[in-house]
């Protein structure tokens, strides 16, 4: 087992920021996590791009090479997926993918589970399903896909979205394999989670959005005139 | 006079966020800022490299074209600054450029602006001296070298970190063009720094830093099993 599948501890889980830049990754580095996934809403934002149309894959695998110095173990967000990319990533120094069904057909997706494994056997291959995520959320529904992606080779399976305690229990039941979710408003606190057999808590955007919350309000409370906050990072904490 | 020159208005200040990447500039632009500045650690720290050296330079060029359909007025910081740089950042669209002293030999700066404006001259030149950023802040000195810079053709001048009133009011009076201050905590408010005749107001790496808090004290809210922030823009809001 790889040092980043032994951080999947059922009960326990992984808390996993998501980052978009090197700058907060060395923060979470430096406030001690030790693992980190990308977002792709946040390199894609970041660089003017739409999310979800694979067009920051390659940006998120310059993401991974530039945030080898900073010493994290890395796992990146590479959408639909591809082995090609699966592979780039690792070459980059993921120690992880996750790869999304996009709530297309799931032999498809299991298909290229099989393939990237494979290609990378030591790519933690996180396979994620949309169910929950892109549609209404069919609990069964998410149970057949994410047992044909563990059945394929899948590391860990991840369904964003789903929320609701007794459907999370349904999930994690339903595969051998370490089971993440995402950190929901009025959803579980991590510690619920881990009570619900959870591995693997992801933030997913909630963090690149937090941060252009305090862009604009930080920008908004020098117009009205209020005082400057004086518990930010200096410039000597954050120039990398 | 440029649009850009025009919202520089001594006793009612330009307030100019900075940015480093496109995500936060659309955001400020949907809060109603017009104009926007780079901030050259923001760019360094985020692309993993230190700031100051101008490694960040062809990043920030490579923003600036970026930005371009935001439809925001983006004056870029490139450091100390070269033809070559200024030429390249007006070709990517920005409408002014920062170029910093470094504290070093006032006439070599002084000759650059005036290069710089002989090349680009549509090009709003802000010279930045580093009296105040630099070293201790002998006014004296920022007054010689801003007079330097203005003589040399520069549109506006800047002295970050001058932070008292007097100080300030003495910056003002020793050029016929408008002055820019950094906003620092403890120091005068925006409103009170428009009373002493500035005309723009740099945030550097303010909002950045602030960013990078929201970052972590996000992740360790969510660590700490505390309720998710409800307050934030939504994944749609943020797709660009």
């Amino acid at each position: 087992m790889s040092a980043f599948q032994d951080l999947h501890v059922p009960g326990k889980p992984l808390l996993l920021p998501n980052v978009w830049d090197v700058a907060g990754a060395r923060m979470l580095a430096g406030a001690g996590f030790a693992a980190v996934g990308t977002t792709s809403l946040g390199v894609a934002a970041s660089e003017g791009l739409p999310d979800g149309e694979g067009a920051a894959v390659d940006a998120t695998v310059r993401l991974v090479e530039r945030l080898a110095p900073v010493g994290l173990l890395v796992t990146a967000d590479i959408e639909g997926g591809s082995v090609e990319a699966a592979v780039a990533a690792a070459e980059a120094g993921a120690v992880g993918v996750n790869v999304e069904d996009g709530f297309g057909d799931p032999s498809v997706h299991a298909r290229l589970v099989g393939d990237i494994k494979r290609a990378v056997p030591e790519l933690f291959v996180n396979a994620r399903t949309d169910t929950h995520w892109l549609r209404a959320g069919d609990v069964g529904e998410a149970v057949r896909r994410i047992r044909m992606y563990r059945d394929a080779g899948a590391d860990g399976v991840f369904v964003p979205g789903v929320k609701a305690p007794h459907d999370i229990e349904r999930v994690v039941a339903a595969v051998d394999v370490p089971v993440n979710v995402l950190a929901l408003p009025g959803g579980p606190t991590a510690q619920q989670l881990g009570e619900l057999g959870i591995a693997r808590i992801s933030l997913g955007s909630l963090l690149f959005r937090a941060a252009l919350e305090a862009v604009v309000s930080t920008a908004q409370a020098v117009q009205r005139n209020l005082p400057l906050r004086e518990d930010l990072p200096s410039y000597q904490d954050v120039n990398g």
